[in-house]
């Protein structure tokens, strides 16, 4: 019956909740629905009673709470725009506060909490400073400086899917912009390259549905066509981290998200790349995988209230 | 007789000297040669003296020393690398320390240091977060998050010369990569620029010497070749703010440095190429030309140990 902390992560279609001791041990997680409709007025209360009937179930009380919000936020607490909740601008922290009479509360954008979740117990251990890439069905980015998450004036640090990498030609994004990382190195990126120029002698032009997982596969099994097309997602994402790296100089790279579970040829290569495009000073950091998984977030959420 | 802080700019020919009041004003300026012979070696010592004769001069004791160094330095102020002065790897600050006797002592990268002057009397007034980007014979950079230099894991943050804006036939640059900013934005990367396809026709045609200044005051005259290499020169900028502005969001951008003496043409063009390439999160950002010119890395560096 000891007290203890909360980490949230507030995703698309699920909210995960985790309940960890004061020295940052996971003792319990669980998931609920994110009830988006209404313009998602449930949210909220649906995780404040949750965590509030754990309470009860546990005894003790709740230390702080820590929670990573898919979109925009200020350092304050205040989201500037969630589209996928139909969210207006209000402060999310403050609400939560109110709403669970716990006094620590912090709210920080979801990619940037995963990747305060990796360096504290990820692929980012033992570094104070890194740029976590999380490359999902979008590309998403956190970067963590000095052990701490950087925010943007606006919130919008750290949106490093939106960077641009090819100007002839490029494709278009779903931001109204072209060019930009997510529509090559995001699995819905991959994808759309494979199919692209896909000739009959490749084997993924027997699938029936082609997927970024396949595409790594079949390049692993020795598959040209998916070899090049490995080659171009990595060249793209070396390119991006590569002008990253001449704007922050973080100690390492940290890539996560869906696509990442294909493995070291994914950090084999890039850093390949990287080093390519990288200015001398910046040469040769280190390239990790994210080791946290869909825990990275409620690991993250929780940090920012602990200690 | 009053007590006063120093400000100093190390640069590759000369050093410019400030002292400063405890409220930051400007009393009185000069400069040194840099004495870059036997690999530097008379530089901090020269610096020492001058500031010593000053003081005997003006009486009073020196409370702060702040200083710029043309190479990446750690926020403990050990210098990297500095090609310019032979100087190898060895800690500024506590040289300078030891040899004055004063211990508040601050040393940071010129670039990044202009960026902390500009911020705090210059172009960037009454913001928090800046990115400063100085067009001269190179492109530099500096960034300032939260009123602080932001100096990366390696001193390299801000180094943003070297991101990589064109992929397509791409210019050599001599960090021995291609296609980075500063081969585009630069008064050489200009001037190459308007040589490459010079027509008959252009003004800039009937030159002894095409400068940068030229180009940009035969666009104004209404030159239609000039005024396609300002709109390439732009554009190329606008692409690289752009990409910085989706890792760390700042306030606004600051231009300075030769180059920009050609006015408000460079931030109305950057600024419309830039909402170009920025996700709708980022665009619409404050664009100023920078306003304390040689003056902005003595102003900054007095920053760093005043306050």
């Amino acid at each position: 019956m000891s007290n203890f902390y909360v980490g949230v992560d507030v995703g698309g279609t699920t909210v995960k909740i985790g309940i960890f001791s004061h020295v940052g041990e996971l003792l319990e997680k669980w998931e609920i629905p994110t009830r988006t409709e209404n313009d998602g007025e449930f949210i909220l209360p649906d995780i404040v009673n949750s965590i509030e009937a754990k309470r009860e179930e546990r005894g003790g009380n709740i230390l702080g709470i820590g929670m990573g919000i898919p979109g925009p936020m200020t350092e304050d607490g205040v989201v500037l725009k969630c589209t996928n909740f139909g969210w207006g601008v209000f402060n999310v922290r403050n609400t939560m506060a109110d709403m669970t009479g716990v006094g620590k509360v912090k709210v920080g954008n979801d990619a940037n909490v995963a990747a305060l979740g990796e360096v504290w117990k990820g692929g980012g251990r033992g570094h104070d400073s890194i740029v976590m890439v999380t490359l999902g069905t979008g590309v998403g980015g956190g970067i963590i400086q000095n052990g701490k998450v950087m925010t943007g004036s606006q919130g919008a640090a750290g949106e490093i899917g939106h960077i641009k990498v090819e100007f002839n030609n490029p494709a278009q994004c779903g931001c109204g912009c072209k060019g930009c990382l997510e529509t090559y190195a995001s699995a819905t990126g991959i994808v759309r390259m494979a199919k692209e120029n896909l000739p009959d002698k490749s084997k993924l032009a027997d699938l029936e549905e082609i997927t970024a997982k396949e595409v790594f596969d079949q390049a692993k099994a020795g598959d040209q066509y998916a070899m090049s097309v490995v080659d171009r997602f990595a060249r793209y994402l070396g390119i991006a981290l590569s002008n990253i790296a001449h704007v922050v100089d973080p100690e390492a790279f940290v890539i996560g998200g869906g696509v990442s579970a294909a493995g070291p040829i994914i950090t084999d290569l890039v850093s390949k790349y990287y080093n390519e495009y990288a200015m001398y000073a910046l040469k040769d950091k280190e390239f990790h995988l994210a080791e946290l998984g869909n825990d990275a977030g409620i690991y993250g959420a929780v940090r920012m209230v602990l200690f």
